[in-house]
């Protein structure tokens, strides 16, 4: 019999209770739903709620109850719905009235939305590590291969020569936004909404900041019908885990195409590639593939959740239990993507040569050619006019632009000196690029020493 | 070591296994890979690829992997990635040479689109049929209420009154169109990609039309590399199940709100309640809220295939693995509802009269008084401007419109007549609603027939 | 003052108008509306609700407001909300008391459902001839080139050689079956709501059948609450657009991927490409790019009707006005992808000597000698195994395959034979693909003329 | 012809220069792109790029062109596809060769990428700003109606009473979170992309840090290839307009639920309803409607952007065109539902007495009578199972619990005393919810207190 069957005169039929349950996904909340109702009790007891004995006994048993559950001894009832009333029918069977007494001044829509926050709090907490963690891995990648040169693509074209450093640095700032925005959505949910009850707060005289503060909040919720309907951080978070992700499907797919025979820049460790069951000579970049794939189903699980909250009236409803399955899946998710890259990116072999040869196309030095012009008094427009027509020029003769001669450059652009003549090197580009954020080795190299240090210090 | 380990040097790493493998949830198509198998081998057979005898000893050894699955007692290896690989390893271990035969002319990218082909049309086939049941229980219940008279609401505001069986018809009716959706779906699903190998198809003799023949498939597919890359039938049918799940949520909506105490239309069945851990008096309509919440997960699953899908160049990539949890989840969110609710449909109860109080503001009555005008020789418009202006006057007199003398009422309308001050009851309202699809009690009751009649039929 | 304004004793503020107003975009629906009305007017005068006179002056003069809209010379009045409101408003202002009639029997919730499903249809009808000009210029895009070889890629790797053509081919598939959704979707529409009043119907003695008729719907809808809370048809018409995006974005990718410096296996005409303001070499795939990224303001606006229409209670609300600037925003999206792509398509200039050379990496005939073990007796799994073994074995020689000699490979590979080392060219591996739906000339000159006659017969 | 023109042989058709062009959209950020050119020219005449006296002359000219724009007497050239080449290609016209020295050292991807970060800054405070003006009208209305009770419900059934006034500034809460959001977003955003250049930054002499500084950024972006193709900022805004606009849901939800003749707890100025072209009696809360409504178009952007940048490789891309619709409806959205919602507060008519008849169910106080219970030693879960028998109890009677003697009480709790029958008003339950952020009126007069000093403050 369910536990609040007082009121009804017959069973939950099943299959009720199976559409409706939520043990079979919310007992991973067990270690915070235990926190919780420990905190929950030492204020009990300290507000004469219930006595110190009995406060005892209940955190006693708890704590064996805890040590069961991670052991995989403890025994969940099939007839409870969900982790909050496992635990407290446990302590009811085995501690009679005293098990009783723990869920006074306390509903299930306080106790579940202060579990969620202390989970997500150390979720949070592990991802950012886990972030910091592959970007160390980044940046040593870039620092091993500080003075390779690759094509730096626009529109999938060759654009400029860049360094293949500072493309990798290019994603150590991007998963630098999502930790700062998990680390912002961490301050806005650690505020404790325990004692705000179903709806309306508590008429017993509880201690909302001895909770918090035990709980290790940065104090109580304000407002209790807010406290209990709100899941803003879980949509936060899932979105912050959704342009996590997206940048992660960014970084797959230069990969993709990094390790294809089209490009052949890097290659991967065999551990993270896959054969065909068919076709033999297959090595497939499949981590990157379902890394980019996977990003789907956090935008799915960001889309599930603002559907259901679109609409719902004030507070509780019983829609919001749909919170925690594309919750806990884009946490997994995210957890073993960046597990799983901070192992393959120490994995990659760069071939340097081939990111040579596709970085010496010289039309990627036409812009330095513009840059020469301007610098000579020649307006930038009608620098990018004379050497787009150099470039038109070049093909026409079917030379390239490393391989005319000045006389051949001046009778289209009739400014040009000898020296334009060095300019159609991918080292003489890169190096040219001095400007604050730019790809000139000294720029990067800074960069480099930015990360690693603030790396170092653990942020 | 995995299957495809000859190319390679080392071992998948542990975690890249796990990170790839979707045995976990592919498990689940066994039936339909064994299908697929004994298919394929049977036409290698024909097709003189193996011989017969080999044929045949697959073809049992399948069977038997099939019980076993079936009963619990096959042995998955971890090793294995993936249902297509359990399988096959394990033919390969019991029958050696022989079982290393029933690969050829096949590739895992054809395998598993006919795998999923085959599955999807068995769940959409249950799908139908659940839809159909439950639009009988709907039908059942208009039925018994068949002359039930409540507010019909447009904005949520009292509009006209209808009959509670014309508003439920209207469910039945959403859902006749999310059966004949699936329907299209099926049919266009319905082709065998087997046979069409990794990409390019195959060099060995094979007959896709026996394949196709035999799986029950309306015929191969015309084009081998859109055989494999394809998932439109994923992203159709998710589509299907999101507008079934949009509609179900309006269901929903529609049931929280009659068995709330601002309206009292319906009551519930306790099986389909809950209540509260902390208010003792509750009795929530539980099933109704996660049925309205679940429709964010389908709509998420929608979202995350068309996300994988998005940009991703020809033909199979491993993002495509993505495909089968969302889908499943989806599968399987709709068929618990449905399941769910052809059960609490016939709990309900019906307060009718209730529903008779609510529909008898006689505000509700004004579009008649229109229509009489009309039919009286009054433009519309003015008509409607008139019994505007009437609706104001008796909110000044503090008088119902129904209460409102003939004298009372020519002051703002002076083409009314005595039969006006009939007009203003639910009954001669709905009476009225003749018009093919409108709510009169006769037009409902041809509906309810036609209801009858087609479910009976099995559609 | 709005043509409502009877009931209320102050105007409405202007910032309430303008947020509520749809004229801005409903307007679009202007030859919808009036074809609708005049179908009501004349029925309204065969049911003898109007009389003929009536109806032949309002249908005379929708007729010049259509002929003034068309050329401009309509004053659309900023009073007016929408469209069904200007047009009211108009023949009242220039008929009077016979312009007042036309609102008998009517509701604007059935009128727009009615104006909807006209303008869908018409719209479907449009872009389903698009899709098939697009895949005309397909077809003859690899008509042309039908015996060019590109290497067939999965995972982005080089997997099989396969013809070009059939490469084309797989989008052809994708669009027909783009085309049959569509169908599909504008059959299930195709049914006339107007007479369902504002939800109950009509107590005037109105013939639905025959306004249906008249329009051209296959009959009217057969419950009025679903008639105008119904947006089914706007869903799935997106969902629909969401699935041909997607293709669109696969085709747009492999076509940014191709044009590529990395790939250079075709170029655009310049009409489709742009420049850099910039960088004065680059000729970016820009058509393609743009295509790309619409596709996720067409998942956009299938997520923003989904939204719309979650759990909300029957019968019409306000929110249903926000189905129409992303249905119509994703039309027009698809027919300007549609339009620019089947110009695109022809200018599409293919270099089949750098397919060719992708195409000739012998691994990629592995599989083909796979085939060859398994015609020759060895088990499948065996071969796959032997021949991986044999790429790496090349590997580690520095040997391609196809260069290896005869006692090399029996190394690896003691049952190959001489005329084994004929396999490894692309030419061979393309022709043996012989079954149905393969990449083997004659089977793609099989489709090629299958296409060419289903299109031509214009479906 | 475009201005890129030099490279190509031929006009972009027609066709290409509609799809392409982003002028019809982008002409918003003129303002932007302007003040981001004069920080440029100066930047370049300080570094010795340009003389002063060219700088002089573009700065005077941008300034005249700005005025024009605002004034509306540009005239954008049908021949520039977005604001940047409009407003150069004016310059130039009009400067000659001083004009075409502005865009050295600068891309269109950065400067873009300038202007539409300063225009989100600008939004953002605008945004922010009205979600004050908000807070403070909703705090107003809580404050005239303080003392006002209504039924406080979860899963839309009677919970427990709590003040109107408490359930209001459970928005005032969330707008604060959307507020705290947006600021974060806005700190996040405010670095300078300009001087990065296409994608490698600049070989020119260049100054970020006065660009950066004079636009009032707090410093240049540190990675030139992720500053040209990063757009998390405008996902990360999205993210948050979806969230607030998830909160505008669920209060015009419940207002549409306050509204109807249901509830009738509120009634809403005329200015914000509409009325019915059929019925005249319907005052409908269209604003509230359409306000649910737009929630899906801010949700349909947020995945539009996702989708546009999901697996895009490395660096600017032309799919980012993409972004600016999406965003700049979003924030029209978001800034007219803000506008028109404090009007709208400001107008609504509390209906004191139905609210005060709906909260009296005595079912409601039950709560409060388990913890009497719980302080008087009965253990909590024994409390609430003892309740919810007298709830049953009281059925059976058919006597409200307020209704019960003191012995018929007793029969089911015997613990009950005299006392208790005085614990079911809504008055004495709402005054014992005394807990922090609870609804008693001490407590909720904090609260008012807290935001009215927080409101002017101005934060």
């Amino acid at each position: 019999m369910a536990i609040w069957g007082g009121r009804f005169s017959k069973d939950a039929d099943e299959i009720a209770a199976v559409f409706g349950e939520s043990l079979s996904f919310d007992r991973r909340l067990y270690a915070q739903d235990i926190k919780c109702s420990v905190a929950h009790v030492r204020m009990l007891a300290t507000s004469k709620i219930i006595d110190d004995a009995d406060a005892s006994a209940i955190v006693d048993e708890l704590g064996r109850i805890h040590t069961e559950i991670e052991s995989g001894d403890f025994n969940f009832s099939s007839e409870c719905e969900d982790i909050h009333m496992s635990i407290e029918t446990c302590l009811i069977d085995r501690l009679g009235e005293t098990g009783a007494r723990i869920h006074a001044a306390r509903s299930r829509n306080d106790q579940v939305a202060t579990d969620i926050r202390l989970y997500l709090r150390d979720e949070i907490d592990e991802i950012v590590d886990l972030i910091r963690m592959l970007q160390e891995r980044i940046v040593a990648l870039a620092d091993r291969h500080s003075s390779v040169i690759m094509p730096g693509l626009t529109h999938l074209q060759n654009a400029q020569p860049v360094l293949f450093a500072h493309h990798l640095l290019a994603y150590v700032e991007m998963l630098e936004r999502d930790s700062d925005r998990l680390t912002d959505c961490r301050r806005r949910l650690n505020r404790s909404p325990l004692g705000s009850g179903a709806l309306a707060g508590s008429t017993l005289p509880i201690d909302r900041d001895q909770t918090a503060a035990e709980l290790g909040f940065d104090g109580p919720t304000r407002n209790s019908m807010d406290a209990v309907s709100d899941r803003d951080f879980v949509i936060e978070l899932l979105a912050d885990l959704a342009i996590f992700m997206m940048h992660m499907s960014r970084l797959s797919e230069d990969i993709v195409n990094w390790v294809s025979q089209r490009y052949t820049f890097i290659s991967l460790d065999d551990a993270f590639c896959t054969g065909s069951s068919l076709m033999p000579q297959k090595k497939n970049p499949d981590i990157a593939e379902l890394t980019r794939g996977k990003t789907g189903r956090v935008y799915g699980a960001l889309i599930a959740l603002l559907t259901v909250m679109k609409g719902l009236p004030l507070c509780y409803n019983r829609d919001l239990q749909e919170d925690k399955e594309p919750l806990f899946d884009s946490i997994d998710t995210a957890k073993s993507v960046l597990s799983i890259y901070k192992l393959m990116i120490d994995g990659i072999e760069v071939n340097a040569d081939a990111m040579a040869i596709a970085a010496s196309d010289p039309f990627m030095m036409a812009t330095d050619f513009v840059d020469w012009l301007v610098v000579n008094g020649v307006p930038f427009r009608s620098a990018h006019e004379k050497v787009g027509q150099l470039v038109s020029h070049s093909s026409k003769l079917n030379t390239s632009l490393d391989r005319m001669t000045l006389s051949q450059i001046q009778e289209v652009v009739p400014e040009a000196e000898e020296e334009c003549l060095l300019l159609f090197t991918a080292e003489r580009s890169v190096a040219g690029k001095r400007s604050f954020g730019g790809t000139s080795p000294e720029e990067v190299a800074k960069q480099l020493a930015y990360w690693k240090k603030k790396l170092a210090s653990g942020h």
